[in-house]
């Protein structure tokens, strides 16, 4: 059972409870945030904007214990105890979290103040999978925190020093991280722009891509591109503060087609900045076939006049598409044309979609072969809600004392 | 035989030639040209810098004979004839050296005034293979008509308005192309930097890389380019001055780091706006084994710690490398050990190369898995002369008459 993260937490205060969980989403930006303007603080070049995905699919889950008898911290990441020492975000994370609640609700802090903090984190998806799980992890981890110490406030800037992005990870729905100008980061924060119930039509497909290739860490390269690009100086003063306006506003009017449009130009312009840096991001993040699925978006939407599909990369090879509720089954029995799966078995994955059939004069419209066992698997999502408190004893990840159930 | 053009010119003024062949170099880009402020004269909205490449290796070889009984122009290109009336740029060409001709040889242009042309051109090498041949056939084309025509003068501005990057190959060595500001193109011309001595250490390999997708045409990726891509009005504006005036210094002071570092930031910074496109050109221009081709000189010039090689690449998945002698038979060692061929015969062709070991230590550091066949030949070369007029009649590629001889 979920409560929403308020009532909650007013009903936490009374308990006096020393055991938190909390479910945070992932998130997919749409204006991509990349490049920082503070490496220490994680205050980042321009604004970016985001759909938070629906929990169900994609989530963290982090339990938070505070134990008396034992004032050292500890963590366990995916059933693995980790040394919190070799964690420095993390323990930044917890210490920020504790300054706040010294400040603000002093009567906590006191109380905790010789305890020691007991950590599990894990995501229901294989990490295997190449989808950034840091951003749930640190919002997950930042709102366990805050709940324990009765702290009841704005976090995201707290969230964001942890991974950049988490901050998005805050909130439901769509969501924007605004840059801010301050030295000291307080105006850069996230906050919600329609709620996950604004556009119930819109969907979402995760395409995850087979990749042999040796994984990029995104940390460097997007320090290497803020050294190197000068194209990404002038995307980030001139391309992202129009975007931001215009995707805004298709957002809140459900104007797919305009939605669309940015979304992917978005997506290609982040790539292009990567493609400027030097010396180059090897091997680049996105593979061959991530531009297969960009060939067959785009002869889809050519042959269709307007936009019926998006499609948006990170930092990896994995796609990301939006489109529309009544596009969705013609969608995915494209993709099982060409890009047939080895075995059908649970390709799609997630909220179900009904079978469509392909009319002949599309496939030949878009023209391209079939590549087989290109996509490992498709996870069927939306747009959803933001973090919530766990209340079910037997959803928690450790026991009262501290210790993993698993 | 082959003289230099102002040498032949002289000689051919007396003796009343009707037929003239010459043979032109294709260039490679170093600062790319990528834009059209005017797409009727062919204006670029940057300038530009090349290498004019070795005659030897590859070249196009135009002939074109003045015919008294038939007033109709004729064209063979690679054997196969070609109505000319499906070739307005051929045609746009022919009719500028005419007009030059009319104001400035009025003597000769009263002579040939009734004469049909008829032109054959052809290349040295496969036209499969995706090396560019547009700015060697107009540069042919344009110095044979002149020659043709008793003119002497800068043509460079005609070549121009047949293929762009085509004034480039007027020249021999290093040579720039001024973008110019007027509009009607006249400052827009190529003029050499250095001669093709200057730099004497300098090697080309053309690795000419297997590709199974479609082809995609340059023409309209340049023009959706200049439509959509913010980042390229700034490459335009900003970047590439500086770009210009940096490597003259290094080519000039034969400065390999820097030339090399120019140049591949050039090469990545135009594929970064041909990603920043809208809607995208697909395929890519560089395929995967393009980024295995950067991933690999990336590896060796970091093991290295400065610059040994450089990559470029135009608008298709072909790499050329500069490097200089002395690291030629390492680097071939290299590329035949990431990229077996599929049958060793006649993999490396053009100027010969000394064999190499690779020590075990470089191997490692490059860490890269070999991929075999998807380098098809290697082609080595080097920056040469310009294009030379050709006077041994076994050369010639029509009879005195207008036939071809093949």
């Amino acid at each position: 059972m979920a409560d929403d993260l308020e009532t909650s937490a007013k009903r936490q205060k009374t308990e006096q409870i020393f055991r938190v969980t909390v479910k945070a989403p992932i998130n997919i930006a749409v204006i991509k945030y990349w490049g920082k303007r503070d490496e220490e603080l994680i205050l980042p070049l321009n604004s970016s904007l985001s759909a938070t995905i629906n929990l169900d699919e994609l989530c963290t889950t982090t339990t938070v214990v505070a134990r008396r008898d034992n004032p050292q911290d500890s963590l366990w990441i995916n059933k693995r105890e980790q040394p919190i020492a070799e964690s420095p975000r993390i323990q930044k994370c917890i210490s920020k979290v504790r300054q706040l609640a010294k400040e603000n609700s002093p009567e906590r802090w006191q109380e905790l103040r010789n305890y020691g903090l007991c950590i599990y984190s894990k995501n229901n998806f294989p990490t295997a999978a190449g989808l950034a799980s840091s951003a749930s992890g640190y919002a997950c981890l930042v709102l366990a925190l805050s709940k324990l110490y009765h702290l009841d406030m704005e976090l995201s800037s707290i969230a964001r020093q942890g991974s950049g992005s988490a901050c998005r990870s805050m909130y439901g729905g769509f969501v924007k991280w605004e840059a801010g100008c301050r030295p000291d980061g307080t105006d850069s924060i996230a906050s919600q722009i329609v709620d996950e119930k604004h556009w119930s039509t819109l969907r979402i497909l995760i395409l995850v891509i087979n990749d042999e290739r040796k994984a990029n860490p995104s940390t460097s390269g997007m320090r290497r591109s803020t050294e190197t690009s000068e194209l990404l100086q002038f995307r980030a003063q001139k391309c992202v503060p129009k975007r931001m306006e215009n995707i805004t506003k298709a957002i809140k009017e459900r104007d797919f087609h305009t939605f669309a449009e940015i979304t992917m130009k978005d997506s290609n312009q982040l790539h292009a900045v990567c493609q400027d840096t030097y010396p180059p991001i090897t091997p680049p993040y996105m593979n061959s076939t991530s531009h297969l699925v960009v060939q067959l978006v785009t002869a889809y939407n050519n042959n269709h006049g307007n936009n019926k599909v998006a499609y948006t990369f990170d930092a990896g090879p994995n796609s990301v598409l939006f489109t529309q509720e009544g596009d969705l089954p013609e969608l995915v029995a494209l993709i099982k044309h060409f890009f047939p799966p080895a075995s059908g078995k649970s390709f799609v994955q997630g909220i179900p979609i009904p079978d469509s059939g392909i009319e002949k004069g599309l496939l030949n419209a878009i023209g391209m072969d079939p590549n087989p066992s290109s996509i490992k698997y498709v996870i069927s999502t939306k747009v959803g809600r933001g973090p919530i408190l766990i209340n079910d004893n037997k959803d928690h990840l450790l026991d009262a004392t501290g210790n993993p159930f698993e």
